[in-house]
């Protein structure tokens, strides 16, 4: 029996037609300089260890609160709302399938831009939902009145992916009014927000179609742990609780409910780490600027970043020969740029340093030559 | 604006229709003899525990393994079987929400049987799966020989949840062979197997519509930490892959990962354990029976047992006042049947006793002024 007849016999036409997301690739550890999945460079907050530390020694063998309420609790007290507010999932991704499922699959197209995170169409495609790209600017912005015409929902990252421009909080309030004219919910996804951003999550107070989607991959440096979050109002959780309890009631496992709240309540840590990283940020953007990079302006813990005189796809070749990893996306209007996360300082300096040979055309062999 | 009006608006068709599962009672620790959701009564292997302090101290600010090679490994060692036949997933819930998707989701309705693991017809509201329940015969017992028609795929636990009754692997082996020439894929629930079946796994080598569930949560003991897995031909489960990496690229964690991929390598433990709950399963049975109870004959780490003179609603209330949790179906056909999870000796002398006093019509406080 060939592939086709054996998926026609045995797959579903869903399982068929799905082109599934790839996520930026995982290499063992300490073989490379990993600046290409945006992870924060610093280890969670000593709070989360000692926690998980706990855990493990706890009732493992019992199934973990289906409700993660002390998880939800940390999250509500770290926003101030109240906790059937917020909903809790297996990362932000998890959040995400949920909020496509219980919020946009209403027969009418989703909205997003045409340069964004590239999980969106796959989820579309998941569950049967049309939508519709909505360019951004040439200045790759996201322009807000753009986002017109009957639609089953918006959502878009702020500050967006893979670009790490950011939109200002003004903005999403007058979308979410304008949305809830046309019953339609407004999904924020904030992954990156902390590194730079304002939260929307105040506007959740008086805007009932508007979710609030965040993760503690990377400001919480807990990518390893799956934990994520949205906060919206209690009527819109309850439909994605729906959701959720008709797929797996138990998504957050004991180890997550427990690190998760530890992470967010050790404000100072957190608060340290990202001035880190923000700074780090802006003095690489300056070196890659030196060196002839345009960089987009970023809230993110990344840069986006071109070479008008190399191809993207050649300097990060060049790059993962020389053991750092960023990414690169081949999709149109992006293809000349890399995506950099941004790293340690001592990871910054090594990519800059990396860099300048590269586009010296020098290359490692030589400079041991020389040497 | 009413809730009807707000879901109307804003929820999707789904969510509106959705009847969510609802998962056995978790109470806070210490509170109560918890036999209500089949969980282990003994600790995980000590190597999980190790393997979880060390992975505690590594990276978990990097993703983890999408593939999550490690513990597939563990599973592919285990049973014999290649890698690219196992599928891993964050519980065995999870495993089956994305198989329906992936092998069911195809306009003819799934067969299940009337008892029987109750998330399966959610999932199926879920996708808008047609579904049809074959009864069990008069002993609660699966006949192979009644899933007959047109379909779009099978079903069933085995041992069955929540009788624990058990199904010959012979069986299972021509109804997929039957299955076959109908282009429909046979998903055998192992949740239970490891407690007295024989498992169906050898059998994928030689059927290509054959997938079998397990889970990490019952004869492993670490519900808490939320594995399961899915052996199959690698054509199905690359169809599985495919849903999966259209939904969340990273459903195991860190922890999950070496935890798991640690309790499979352990087989000492895992076989003293088993044979524990076995031990203790068929001594609460007999003495079940002395007090009058009809016990169908387990093979699980539960028993399912109706006492023909008080109902089992009110036996469960009984208990639930003095502090033990059990489970109770208010379905039809079963809503006679206590679930009564297998605990340690001490555990279950503590339920005999209880349920010897409830049936004499005795409460504590009489006990007391006897006393």
């Amino acid at each position: 029996m060939d592939d086709q007849s054996y998926r026609q016999r045995y797959w579903s036409p869903t399982a068929r037609t799905l082109t599934p997301y790839v996520p930026g690739e995982q290499p063992g550890p300490g073989r490379f300089v990993k600046l290409n999945t945006n992870e924060n460079p610093y280890p969670p907050s000593p709070r989360v260890l000692e926690a998980l530390a706990g855990e493990v020694q706890g009732s493992l063998r019992l199934y973990p609160d289906p409700e993660a309420t002390l998880f939800k609790s940390a999250v509500a007290d770290y926003y101030g709302v109240s906790v059937p507010s917020v909903f809790a999932g297996n990362g932000s991704d998890e959040v995400l399938a949920h909020a496509f499922c219980a919020l946009f699959k209403k027969g009418r197209p989703v909205l997003f831009p045409d340069v964004t995170y590239s999980f969106y169409p796959v989820y579309c495609a998941l569950y049967g939902i049309d939508f519709r790209t909505v360019p951004l600017t040439e200045e790759f912005q996201i322009r807000t009145a753009d986002y017109r015409g009957p639609c089953g929902g918006v959502i878009f990252p702020n500050p967006n992916a893979p670009t790490g421009r950011i939109l200002p909080v003004s903005e999403i309030d007058h979308l979410a009014n304008r949305l809830a004219s046309e019953n339609a919910v407004l999904v924020v996804d904030e992954a990156y927000v902390d590194f730079g951003g304002t939260s929307a999550i105040p506007l959740t107070a008086t805007h009932q179609n508007l979710l609030v989607v965040q993760t503690l991959s990377k400001s919480r440096a807990l990518a390893g742990l799956r934990a994520g979050f949205a906060v919206g109002h209690p009527d819109l959780i309850s439909a994605l609780e729906r959701v959720r309890n008709s797929f797996n009631s138990y998504p957050l496992d004991r180890l997550a409910i427990a690190g998760g709240a530890a992470a967010l309540l050790d404000r100072d840590y957190f608060e340290g780490v990202r001035a880190r990283i923000i700074k780090s940020r802006e003095t690489l953007s300056g070196e890659l600027r030196t060196m002839g990079f345009e960089v987009l302006p970023s809230s993110a813990n990344f840069l986006f970043a071109r070479q008008p005189d190399r191809p993207a796809k050649e300097i990060m070749a060049e790059l993962r020969r020389r053991g750092i990893l960023v990414r690169h996306f081949d999709h149109p209007r992006i293809s000349e740029f890399l995506r950099i996360t941004v790293g340690t300082d001592e990871e910054c300096t090594i990519l800059v340093r990396t860099l300048r040979e590269i586009l010296e055309g020098k290359n490692w062999s030589e400079r041991d030559a020389d040497g």
